[in-house]
């Protein structure tokens, strides 16, 4: 950490400061006195200094961090891709491309079971369907709760599928035991609270970026899953909220890359919620697949006009057939010519 | 709610799709043929009619709202501006200025006590603090928890001021109990499991922006709280994310006279941490008079290099002094030329 | 064109306002009276109605467009694909991948002319260069100006590759006779006179989106260029600013599908720009590959480091030629997976 | 300048890194050896120094400017207030409030000179109006150009009020010779080309803020002005594009407070275009003087729904007169409130 003091400060002062700092963090302190300023360099683990408290004091101009704030997360700590892997075999991570596929909301037991049985023909791996809605409108449909994860474990027993589906409140911790990967929603992403609760969990947490949360926010979210204890966590690239009104959300796929070359976890894109538009479904996952993405999240419903939410974004089981075979093509594609 | 058809959209299919509507939210249906296009306007109660799943009928071009999504909240339906009244006759949204201030975090009593006397003496109305923070990372300090809230009700005793905490989780609802206002803060501000919990409360609720939510889905999420029963709610602008990075946030004053245009509830504003610099916050918070302001709330420590959160943003007791001595001047002196 | 009215206007002044709009714009217009609020259609060509002078009267209450605001540049009124052919047989837009690639600035003819000899061997169809430069500060490098066109016309000549530099005053319109293609930088992208001036040329213009231009702006400016006669323009998406500091923007790949869907106008991205970060040009140009890019556009400089501009997301020729491969080998492989 | 070296970089790489910076720059470099990183701190005057041009290094891991990139702009080069005096003696940047006030294009005589009238009569001490427009679309009204300005001039001999309109290209500047001052508007900001002619003449220049442009980028547009010699620069806050859709723009007022610190130029706020809602006008207004600014501009047209542009931000003569006396009031008030 580097730390600029205000024009004007005398060696006194920065020495006074810099034996505030060795005491408060056990760092050691550099100085290097220049013209117009002065400047400090930490050493040893500055990881837990605190950049706004050292901004506070009346001599300091500017704080830069050199390290990352991020340890388990780090790529550096751990250079070796995590790979997360599931009870029938399924490996998120290992450059393999899994497709996630369902309903936005699970809606009935006839309805999961038929989109789950569509998707798995199409060559999905994995089963999403929201059980637990966040939805802006407290008037609008908020998912089936704890009938919604019955029904997707009855579609899992029935297809085999393993089953991805959100949490909203640690309270309801204990409806997910046989979940295969709880999500955590993007308006979720700082709910420290809840990520504590999932850090002490022994299982897979798909934690989706947030609309407005820069890529080192969300490194940081999962810092907190896995500071914990937790260490199967799964980031999900969703979209950022810009100024462009045309897309629901703009798509940022150099965070994907990014994510990858950072830390070691496994990234995801859902190429559904981020422009909230189907026929964007297809190039937006093809594009993903340039950057490096281990996972899509597709919604497919078999009656998008009825779906109870969300329903804009979502593709009949038909229409995700044909996107799957194309997806799955280019990645083949992308790792024989890449390889 | 008017929707607009497909182009090549046939007169019957138009009919059909109108009689589903109707059929499915009890809507009445105009259709209006043009050359081009075909637009429905839906007549009745729309509140609850799900502008998502309308957009993803084929048929479908565009929707677009015309009543306001929110009711509860909606100053055409509630004419009068709502006043919170506190156990000590302190009023916000009658038209005179509260200040809020205290520390970013509590950290011990000695130092919560000394706060709260000098901000009393000052001229706040209202003693805020930290209990439970919510942090970036997870190895900054998470605030005292309980014992910070047994701390501010010993302050609350010894000075008088009612006390505004934040509230992290749905969990912890027992420990506010004696506390006068719980604050929501940005980062959980579409926690909607949280939300739905203190709707049930008969206790103000103070509902901070998030960082980057929309004037619409902060009162989508008051609508939240009040549509359990509680309609104590506060609403807070504390600054959007934008590409400027001078600031660390921007501080919207439009979302103010906005925020009291569209709803009947009082609007504050915090001008420490929209900005995160102290020289700012006197020119926002009296910016933030001119826009409707009805209350400010203001970081203020007793020695900011050594706050254990925040202290870049926030003031010393003396600093706070002056400011607070400018604000109420230029509320009297602004409410005495525009009255 | 609907327009929503107050609530509380009466048919009488409704009727008012329709004649007015049919005597000022020449279309028709149907009125709607609903419970709450009466709608009117506009039918006929609305494309010259202006939205805001609509807005101004006091009995509206919203506007809404239905039809897009752009003709020329509209996919609608001009199904086919555009395609740029220049005078070496290059076609940008017919399905085929161009590189354009060169140095930010040009600095010098043996600069220009090895980095130009270069980027040919690695497969490059177009050479780019800088000699008139935007920059932030007045203090920087701003290009050879007309000395740099000059060098970049003997590299032509030497290499056979056709050039695209940057325009940023009409005043300077003759220099740029013998270039290939004009570009107009993000800077400029809504400098209407600039944009005036190029449409009445019968020369490829390479139309940057703005840093915060939405995708219709950006059409609508190409749609400048062309309503003055001049029908070969290339959009580029080249990253647009958000809350992310990561990255110097964010590319926005969404708007390159998009840009194809809505208008026949070739579309090619800048993966240099976007992120100012050389080890992400690579992923960024094969997922730009995904959403249907027809070129891209990439900095390579022969000595990054001395580089009088721009250096930190340039390449070497030696990376560039290891990228170029296996961006093209990708495009091979999605072309014969997709088709 | 601080540089910070990757880990891993030699004693031996730094110190030849060091040798061509001082021999490039002209500038000396003190090196740091900590345990992780090497960091390289350069004394001298750094301002020219291209941050780019360093961060393309290959051992380079970031570049942080201590000093800022602007000289002439800068207050700690030139602490007192500049003062723009006009011909009739109106100052701006005095400590005084100045009002701006006419219509968003000239459209005849007798508009120009009626509405000039108007706001004189209501305290308005120049007179703005377009002759030039910059239009999203170019089917929309572009201005009446050189007829334009002379109607601008008719109502200047008319009422004596100072004239204010904006300038598109260079090649106009002979237009605007008898203009009292000229507007560079937002997405002019950065055409370099034509701030630097403006930079060449004896006039005052009114700089909006873009778009989508940091406070920095701001300040640097108005340094290539005055780099040049025209030390007469006003800069301009106007809103800028966020993802609020409510307000046409996000109005940021701690950019006036800001540009008040950091420049000793005046600064005056455009509460029209931020928002785009005439009833906003009045608030922001207000809101402003809270921060600083030293005049504004207001829209006002004499017939508001038959504007021929942007009607549906501007005011009536009577409605603007009702809120310049309350304008001018809280202006008084606030005075003598915060002497």
């Amino acid at each position: 950490m580097i730390i600029v003091l205000k024009n004007g400060t005398t060696k006194q002062e920065a020495e006074n400061f810099s034996n505030i700092l060795t005491e408060k963090y056990g760092v050691q302190v550099n100085a290097w006195h220049g013209a117009m300023s002065t400047v400090l360099g930490l050493l040893g683990d500055t990881h837990k200094v605190d950049i706004e408290s050292i901004g506070a004091y009346e001599l300091v101009e500017s704080v830069k961090r050199v390290q990352e704030p991020y340890k388990k997360v780090n790529r550096a700590f751990h250079p070796n891709n995590t790979v997360i892997e599931l009870e029938n075999g399924i490996k998120i991570g290992d450059g393999s491309l899994n497709i996630i596929a369902g309903p936005c909301s699970v809606e009935s037991e006839a309805q999961i079971i038929q989109v789950a049985k569509a998707v798995k023909e199409s060559g999905a791996t994995l089963l999403r369907g929201g059980a637990f809605k966040p939805r802006t409108s407290p008037y609008a449909f908020q998912g089936l709760h704890a009938d919604g994860i019955e029904l997707l474990l009855k579609a899992k027993k029935e297809t085999g599928l393993p089953i991805v589906t959100e949490i909203m409140s640690a309270e309801h911790i204990d409806l997910f035991k046989d979940v295969d990967i709880i999500q955590v929603g993007a308006r979720n992403m700082q709910n420290f609270e809840l990520l504590k609760s999932l850090g002490k969990l022994d299982k897979p947490i798909l934690l989706k970026r947030g609309l407005a949360n820069t890529i080192e926010e969300t490194l940081m979210s999962a810092e907190y899953i896995m500071s914990e204890g937790n260490e199967k966590v799964i980031l999900c690239e969703r979209g950022i909220r810009t100024f462009e009104t045309y897309t629901r959300n703009t798509l940022d796929v150099s965070a994907v890359a990014i994510f990858k070359k950072l830390s070691h976890l496994p990234v995801i894109v859902d190429p559904s919620h981020a422009a909230g538009i189907p026929w964007l479904v297809e190039p937006l996952s093809i594009s993903s697949l340039g950057v490096g993405a281990d996972a899509l999240i597709i919604e497919v419903h078999n009656d998008p006009p009825h779906a109870l939410s969300d329903g804009a974004q979502s593709l009949t089981p038909d229409r995700f057939d044909m996107i799957a075979k194309r997806i799955f093509a280019a990645k083949s594609a992308l790792d024989s010519a890449l390889k």
